[in-house]
């Protein structure tokens, strides 16, 4: 079953004048259509961009569930993800999606998992009190090979395995690279140990299908070829250019056009299902960092995404969606069915006000109140749309990946900007260099520092 | 020593016209502050708001600290926060920052704490299987005690801990309701269970230093004398009506200004600290509830917050904060000294890349990575401040519990709405009450059952 898409709600309608006019829609469809379907449609045959037929890899699946087989009998306790931003945002996704929250202290026969993607010493020094490095693996994870966080944190566990075990500094580090340069590809060089590849053609935030997020998906216990399976299949349901038929370009279409006509400069994401919270998060960078970018005519665009989750945000944030100022899109995902449901208990029936929640399902309650509130936001005309997901698991999970990048992807190309690329970073990577008198910054260094000493602060 | 608000980022003469004049800023403290300043003086002396004297409440202290020594022998393993919002939000930032966010799985003498917090069936069935009820300590929070997810979650666990321990149902419950009213205190009255107060003159965002925060935090360790120490130093601290010596009322008419004079309708938080990454969740429902509002001209008015982490969203969000729209005012959260640092070893010392990495501690690595972004968000004339903090301890999120509450109470003051209230999120709480067909809400039902047969799906 597929992933669906509703837009009801953001319709006029609907939600009167702050929505669209359902023929505005498929006008600028009409006109914007072929240019951004074709200019998708050629970097994807020059093979520029290669999310799209990441899904296709099955090699790459039956490789890492090999080596995941390999590992069955090492008494392997605990997973590190050394990585960051597009190299831990989407294996966070997959595992508290699949195996939840609480993952790590639930009882099983696959290993807990850490996530070292801060270079905050509270953090790695409560990740080193709880491992115990030689029944530990850990997967480096930085396509640059390069990147000043991820290379802080390898080397961290890279010593303390080496103190620990140094018999076992290459069967507990799998690394995943350019499958030809940077320090990492060095220093894998050297140990002599195998590296996985992440793709030329796919940038970090596009990568989670790869063997960026399925070596640690795979180690925990995900069907890594069901997730491959529904991102594949969604893209196939995204590869027409019929826009009343292609669900992820529908969805970056009326983002383009709130933004553009409506002035709706935020872009809510509001699941209600805690096992997709952290989906936010991965979506938060593939929106925001594709798609903040000085245009063609030098102009600012970017759309802010902003995390939500249902129901705790109706206690916190749906007040201000309800009465503030019209500058959001709100994007719900509604779940069909919850692998596990309880039903509330009969107790307290003596207290009247209780009675209407007793014998309830709380996966009932849990759509019910997503239901009211998009009630109340269509009514009080705040657009809204919805995504459906039958179940979440490995299938559907792989479809909304997809689903999300071919509508960034899509919504690149309204804008006429290059979403795969993020030119503002630079200069805060210089910066940092040059504070820290790496090499060949010193020039910056110097520039900086006769900076900081003059500015005047202004402190209370 | 204290929590600084530092807001030289902010002014054109480091953001140049998209930053304020500060002869602005203190014309338009001069024209507001008598008006503002008084109001908030007359609801403290009349009564009806009372968080700024909640920390004076010291015997609250000595009787929670007293009921934690009670339950010292008691073999207690596990802590289960039963509340929503308000009743919750607060208790997770406490926990995160004092504990950290891996406590769980930490050796120590406190027990794990879980927050049933929302009522997804599928984390309640994973808490429901980790813990064992006849160790575990339940804590049911609700000011109004009818909260429809509070009062679901308290059902199930109140009858999964009657089935498996009947004799420990007064003992392992604590109860955190109104004093005189709601269904909450009609069972524990019933119960024959003392109940903590949620004062009537606090509400439910301003509430974390009251019972319903200090609870939680005392069984799990933290000091919360410290606690509440640290938001009386800041009250005092921010006392003042004089602007340029109070970082609340700077830090709100700051906000304001912006909003109202430069369009800027997002208010980023971004602490450089694993550890303050759920005050950003807290700090959310405190300025989204409480600013997201109709005013008194009928307008909608409303900054959204949003969340972001350093350094992680570096390699997310701050692509779009650099180019994107001059939408946001970002404030950093900067740590002077971390509880625990360590220091990158010097492995790889062959690769030349990584040589600037070596010997460095992660604090300072973290700080200068903070540093860096600040310089190079405000080099693109990115207004942005930060909140310095000495180190994470009790005293110190005291301070800035206590500092977003006042800044957001005066910035209420400043838009002329009411801060305290939340009549925007009545009509979902209705449809869901009509819906599940809730006694009193039958004609609602009808009305909402047509009119949802009645509407026109589009899905793709």
């Amino acid at each position: 079953m597929s992933v669906l898409f509703r837009f009801e709600n953001v319709l006029s309608e609907n939600v009167g004048d702050k929505g669209l006019d359902y023929n505005l829609i498929l006008k600028a469809a009409q006109e914007n259509m072929q240019r951004c379907h074709l200019a998708l449609l050629k970097k994807r045959q020059n093979k520029t961009l290669g999310f799209f037929d990441a899904p296709k890899n099955t090699q790459l699946c039956d490789k890492i569930n090999t080596l995941v087989k390999k590992y069955k009998d090492k008494n392997i306790k605990n997973f590190v993800v050394i990585g960051i931003g597009g190299s831990s945002l989407g294996n966070i996704t997959i595992n508290d999606a699949i195996n939840g929250k609480l993952y790590n202290e639930k009882k099983k026969n696959t290993p807990n998992i850490y996530f070292a993607d801060n270079v905050d010493p509270e953090k790695l020094s409560d990740i080193l009190e709880i491992i115990n490095p030689s029944e530990t693996l850990f997967n480096v994870i930085t396509k640059s090979g390069s990147t000043a966080e991820t290379m802080s944190n390898f080397m961290l566990f890279y010593n303390t395995l080496e103190k620990a075990c140094p018999d076992k500094i290459k069967e507990n580090i799998i690394i995943t690279t350019d499958r030809e340069k940077g320090n990492l590809k060095i220093i894998a060089d050297k140990l002599g140990i195998d590296t996985f590849e992440v793709p030329d053609n796919i940038g970090g935030r596009f990568s989670v299908l790869t063997a960026v997020g399925l070596i640690s998906a795979a180690f925990t216990g995900v069907d890594i070829n069901a997730l491959m399976k529904g991102a594949e299949d969604m893209e196939k349901k995204c590869s027409t250019d019929d826009i009343e038929k292609n669900p992820a370009y529908m969805a970056a279409l009326i983002h383009y056009l709130f933004y553009i006509e409506k002035n709706v400069n935020i872009n809510v994401l509001m699941p209600y299902s805690e096992s997709l919270g952290s989906l936010s998060d991965w979506f938060r960078q593939l929106w925001a960092e594709s798609l903040g970018k000085i245009d063609k005519n030098k102009k600012n665009v970017g759309i802010t995404p902003a995390k939500s989750l249902g129901v705790i945000d109706q206690h916190s944030q749906v007040q201000l969606y309800i009465e503030g100022p019209y500058d959001k899109l709100i994007t719900f995902i509604e779940v069909g069915k919850f692998r596990k449901n309880i039903v509330i208990p009969e107790v307290f029936s003596e207290v009247e006000g209780l009675s209407y929640l007793s014998g309830l399902s709380f996966g009932k309650l849990l759509t019910v109140e997503k239901k009211s509130t998009e009630l109340a936001l269509t009514e009080a005309n705040r657009p809204n749309a919805t995504l459906f997901v039958p179940e979440v698991n490995e299938y559907n999970l792989g479809q909304l990946f997809m689903f999300f990048e071919i509508m960034t992807a899509f919504a690149g190309e309204l804008f006429e900007i290059d979403a795969f690329d993020q030119p503002g970073v630079e200069s805060g990577k210089i910066a940092t260099y040059a504070i820290l008198g790496k090499k060949g910054f010193e020039n910056e260094g110097v520039k900086i520092k006769k900076m900081l000493k003059n500015k005047k602060t202004r402190e209370i």
